[in-house]
């Protein structure tokens, strides 16, 4: 008998333990179905990102178009958080002014007229253009090596391309975005007089694309242009055989260093730790070319959608959820500062925050980021939820998170990036043609199904912080 | 001295063992890198997919199409395989004839002029077309129940939509096509005149979409036309405040029961194993509208370049590694059936074979079928694999294959189905708009990278069929 009893006492705890924890699954489970199941059917991601990317259009920092998004996703935002607030930062305000002229003149004097868009940030030609040979260079060490006597009097064209063999088409991009952020201004330093930039995609194609350039402070500038793929392939193949002269003419400027502008917050407040802040965000501003449907108007909306989602769902957060809209990813980051700053006088703890800024393409999984020595430790507790993703396809690789959310990473919470399929991001990345058409609405809202799912898990179950 | 020997003759073999095992994921690691290496800088699936949809478009059985396309790829195909050759089979030929006319028309006499595609093999209206009141019906059984009494004189029209909330889309056209194959059959049995088919997408848009319909062998045969989800939604709304009749006319007619046409099937001989034969194929076929960019033919420009790649990196397959593509798959089957005769009748066994009809999107895995008892044990051979394809984000799942290969499963082998990301393909599908500008080169490439991984690995390390 008492044998009996004793294995009575052993299993009991094990059988109440198993069942709690199919229980607590099934629940997950069913939880992350309806999730999966509003969005696609009733999500409001997809009209979100059609209004900012065909009604607003163009959103860069300090632009009438920034501060109509910020105006229409605030507005939105009160129907479904509790509290919204517009967030000051300061920003550049930048702008492209009259269309880019390009032309490349071979040694006969014929003239070929390209595309062009000015980077980001760079200083226009005058009223005159700028006319020189053109000399090709494939890396930034490449115009060290030529020096000023290469280099001075000439337009420097970089041109290598992003390595189409890389599976994830960000690290072929990372590969290759020297050139367009540090390039202008290294050429500058040896004399040059202007900077051609060969668009960073994969895709061969008509479309120049845009996109951040630095000048060193103090140091010299000059102008710079992105080319499409084609003519970037057109123009090395001229100077295979020909001397080639560049014509350009742009008067973009920078017409404020700084301007005020502003980020969109809304929160729903946890019930038990409100204190513990859970942050999905993307970011407002765009390029000024086409609307910024996938960067990152995309990210905005699937942040949105959690707070949505979760409202229709009746879904009682019990840690504090917070979507923010960042604003100035593109050529400044004033936004990301702004509010890691408050956070810090505010002193605040964000136990997790998500940053969307990689397209509204088919989700794949989340990439995790953490200090040391808490890492390895919160990465094994995200792998416990992967039967619980793997229906959707989701998984979690190690990474870095989002540059918006980066500046957090002082506070030791754990930061992740939304990292859905790669392939086609390339193609409308910073250019005219990212709108509204390039993106799919079911591959939008699963993506915000992705970011919900993920929030409700962290915010049921919380995160264990304990060194390891 | 002598303990220490009897260690060394322990350990030694171990350390050869890790040794030989680690040297060889190695070499497989680097291979799978070389196929994909290949395949994205100068693989040549893309261009010929361009030839296939927009230099001959439409290719259905039996048609000029279809008789262009069987010429073209035998030519490619013989620049990169031993053998190439012509396998005939028998098809039907059906045409579509002059656009379809359909109207909707309310109480008061307005007529609402809409598209529509006739569904492939049916009958046409004759020339005054049909002319009848519409009856919406959203299952097979509401049919049956309404009977003749509620059928008869009709024209029924079926407006199941998709489910949205399934994560693959082809399990959503699982359970909605039923209305397209055997809804016509069943309303003519009760005596309606005509029949409107909802098109399968889950995208709300002004595409009809095609796509076979069955008569009963002897059964009644009628009209039928599918409309887009846009004009379905239409009709429905007419529907709740009005009686509505619908106008059809369309001449689409069956030329011939049987004719003849061919399977192209290139060949390289394996060197080791040549009677263990590993095919890779898709269907040449597809529907008269648009260029049958995804519907198939990326699952035949897919296993082309399975074996121009490993052509070109210069590998020598143990195995007899064949390239098939089957004519017929969308209206008949006749071209995989007569495969499965031949392969019959000459004895041979296929170890493997994998279809890829699921568009060209980017790659997930496969999926895997086979028959019992050895299913168990081959899935289990395949997932040790996983380590392998992880990198390029592939995986094993259990499910089905592919039509034209599914009369080999009596074979005893491993049979396959490449799947790629669903989410896009049912935008596309039986429509106008399957033309190449809706495949992205990469997803298409990254496509035959794996399929081309899975080939490799299958004729390097081959399969146990032991039963377990």
């Amino acid at each position: 008998m008492k044998n009996h009893k004793l294995r009575f006492l052993i299993i009991l705890p094990l059988f109440v333990g198993c069942f709690t924890l199919f229980g607590q699954d099934d629940e997950d489970a069913l939880f992350l179905k309806g999730i999966h199941d509003y969005t696609l059917k009733d999500g409001m991601c997809y009209k979100w990102l059609e209004h900012l990317s065909e009604e607003i259009g163009g959103r860069l920092a300090g632009s009438e178009g920034s501060e109509l998004a910020v105006a229409y996703t605030a507005e939105e935002l009160m129907k479904i958080a509790d509290t919204v607030y517009l967030q000051p930062c300061q920003v550049p305000y930048w702008v492209r002014g009259d269309e880019e002229v390009v032309h490349l003149i071979n040694s006969d004097g014929k003239h070929i007229d390209i595309g062009g868009l000015a980077l980001g940030n760079s200083i226009g030609t005058g009223p005159d253009g700028v006319l020189a040979e053109v000399i090709e260079v494939f890396t930034l060490d490449e115009v060290k090596s030529l020096g000023e006597k290469g280099i001075s009097g000439k337009i420097v064209f970089y041109n290598r391309p992003m390595d189409p063999t890389k599976i994830r088409t960000f690290h072929a991009y990372g590969g290759a975005a020297d050139q367009r952020v540090n390039g202008p201004a290294l050429a500058a330093e040896y004399g040059a007089l202007g900077t051609i930039v060969r668009s960073l995609t994969t895709s061969i194609d008509d479309f120049p694309h845009t996109g951040v350039t630095r000048y060193k402070e103090g140091g010299p500038q000059i102008p710079a242009i992105a080319i499409s793929t084609m003519d970037a392939n057109t123009l090395h193949d001229m100077l295979t055989k020909d001397v080639v002269n560049v014509y350009m003419k742009s008067n973009c400027r920078m017409v404020a260093e700084s301007k005020l502008s502003y980020n969109v917050v809304a929160e729903i407040k946890g019930s038990t730790y409100p204190d513990e802040i859970i942050l999905v965000g993307g970011h407002m501003d765009s390029w000024d070319v086409g609307g910024g449907a996938h960067d990152d108007g995309a990210g905005c909306v699937h942040s949105m959608q959690v707070l949505e989602t979760l409202r229709k769902l009746d879904y009682k957060p019990k840690r504090t959820l917070r979507c923010v809209l960042f604003m100035n990813e593109e050529n400044g980051l004033g936004g990301g500062l702004a509010y890691a700053e408050a956070s810090k006088a505010n002193g605040e703890w964000h136990m997790a925050a998500i940053e969307s800024d990689a397209g509204g393409f088919t989700p794949r999984g989340f990439s995790v980021d953490a200090n040391d020595p808490i890492f390895a430790g919160l990465y094994r507790q995200l792998l416990e939820w992967d039967d619980l993703l793997q229906p959707y396809f989701l998984s979690f690789s190690k990474g870095g998170s989002g540059a918006d959310i980066s500046p957090l990473k002082g506070q030791n919470g754990l930061l992740m990036g939304f990292r859905p399929d790669s392939q086609r991001y390339f193609d409308f990345h910073h250019t005219a043609n990212d709108r509204i058409h390039a993106v799919n609405e079911r591959e939008l809202k699963l993506g915000a199904a992705a970011m919900t799912s993920l929030v409700y898990l962290l915010d049921n179950h919380g995160l264990s912080f304990d060194d390891e």
